[in-house]
């Protein structure tokens, strides 16, 4: 296997892919064929801290936009609230031996202490029984989010564009069909920025990292677009970027439908082919 | 929202689903509908311990089959080797006022301590820097697994069949859009075990869980078909319980590839309306 475009920092849209040689079913034979892999790689989270660095979590991400990865992350886990939180984000580079895995640990350091309820969860302290929906729903509420306020507003034709605007940005899906791609659109459903990434929850922390490096947050006048399934973390990550309009190619749970509706952001589901399934909040869809 | 059918030991294939008015699109107009939701609930998974019960993680799930989802978990995650191990499995019961807590905490009591590379692994405790896709390969082969042996071996006939067969259980699937899907089948391609989840990581714990209690491992005859995409992780865990041929309807990623090359797995993705796209180990493909 050889590791096409393996950048430390991908520019956009560029993110790195594997050929392998594989065997292809044709009528009714095996043929050798290539074909091209996403990228999967174990990415290590860490805090700096005056004892040493403290590893929050590893994910397994697709290498690229990874500072912005980790801005995403630590802000949806409520280790940070803002930009100004965040004194250094960096690869652990020294004292290393092998290049394929100084890319694989970046540390953030943060101005203050991290945000306390969240390192909590990190670190699964939970006590007491009770655990449930509602509690998650009440933790993730208690984690604070920025009020989502009017929020943007779409015709339905608006919303209809909604999925081929995120499909013509998802280049590496398009050369592998292994990877998520989220898209954040405007208020005029114009995409500000795409990301991908073989972890869906990754996707939506590389964009909303963006939007936080960028000094965009909260974003309260935009829409996040998902090309698959949208599941609680994904509502709460919107929630915390401020975004109050979230719409995905597929379906939501439960829970997710519990967290949008108790925090009035507008979820739409199944948007594919002009039709779609209005969740919550209707009121931001205009004639 | 009013959840239906909610048991805390779901019968095979009745799973708890939640009923929403929401609008749907038609014609250029919302109108209102009823819509059906797949539950996403979380479950703490615990193991006992001297000095009380000790959190292992904690996961979103599809409440149903729970026991089997944890001790699928517990054998992936390399906490035991064998059901020799499980001495109990017991939802946390005691001291709780709300009923919809009730189940969704998971105590597991072991026969001895729990392994140590694997809980290592849990409480995120890595020390050097020094983690790439190389290293994960090498944590999941030293965690140890079952000779993947000859295996099964398959048509490209037989193979053709596994979708509709893993499609025609996927009941919840059916009602909601909302649920991955995982299928066990024997050597003559015929379904022995299907899981429905939210994550399909649980999906793949409960069938795997469903054959430890049923004392089927290592299920060294079985084929894993997969409702989507295939990680690193899925076949981690196939390779935990002795899998030796697993099949997804998408695309497969880098690192899942080279642990299911490492391993002697056969790993199949795309299979769709007949063609497939063969990664690895194509002995187990007969004509």
């Amino acid at each position: 296997m050889r590791a096409a475009g393996r950048l430390p920092f991908a520019a956009d849209g560029e993110l790195p892919t594997a050929e392998v040689a594989v065997h292809a079913a044709r009528d009714g034979d095996l043929v050798a064929a290539d074909d091209r892999l996403a990228v999967e790689e174990p990415l290590e989270i860490r805090l700096a801290a005056a004892q040493g660095p403290r590893t929050l979590t590893i994910t397994m991400r697709t290498p690229g936009h990874d500072f912005e990865l980790v801005a995403g992350f630590l802000l949806a886990e409520g280790v940070i609230d803002s930009r100004e939180r965040l004194l250094d984000i960096a690869y652990c580079v020294a004292d290393e031996e092998e290049p394929e895995q100084r890319f694989n640990i970046v540390t953030a350091t943060l101005d203050g202490p991290p945000g306390r309820a969240s390192i909590e969860r990190l670190v699964m302290t939970s006590s007491a029984c009770g655990i449930c929906g509602s509690a998650s729903i009440e933790a993730a509420v208690a984690c604070g989010h920025p009020p989502l306020g009017s929020g943007p507003r779409y015709t339905l034709a608006e919303l209809a564009a909604f999925p081929d605007r995120l499909r013509a940005g998802q280049r590496t899906f398009s050369q592998t069909g292994g990877v998520h791609g989220i898209a954040l659109l405007d208020g005029a459903g114009e995409v500000l920025c795409l990301r991908e990434d073989v972890g869906r929850h990754n996707a939506v922390d590389k964009v909303v990292g963006w939007a936080l490096l960028d000094a965009r947050l909260p974003l309260s006048e935009c829409a996040l677009m998902v090309s698959g399934r949208v599941s609680f973390e994904i509502v709460q990550k919107a929630m915390r970027a401020g975004i109050a309009f979230v719409a995905a190619v597929s379906a939501a749970t439960s829970l997710a439908v519990q967290l949008a509706e108790e925090s009035g952001m507008t979820l739409v589901g199944f948007l594919r082919g002009g039709s779609c399934t209005v969740y919550t909040g209707r009121g931001r869809l205009v004639p």
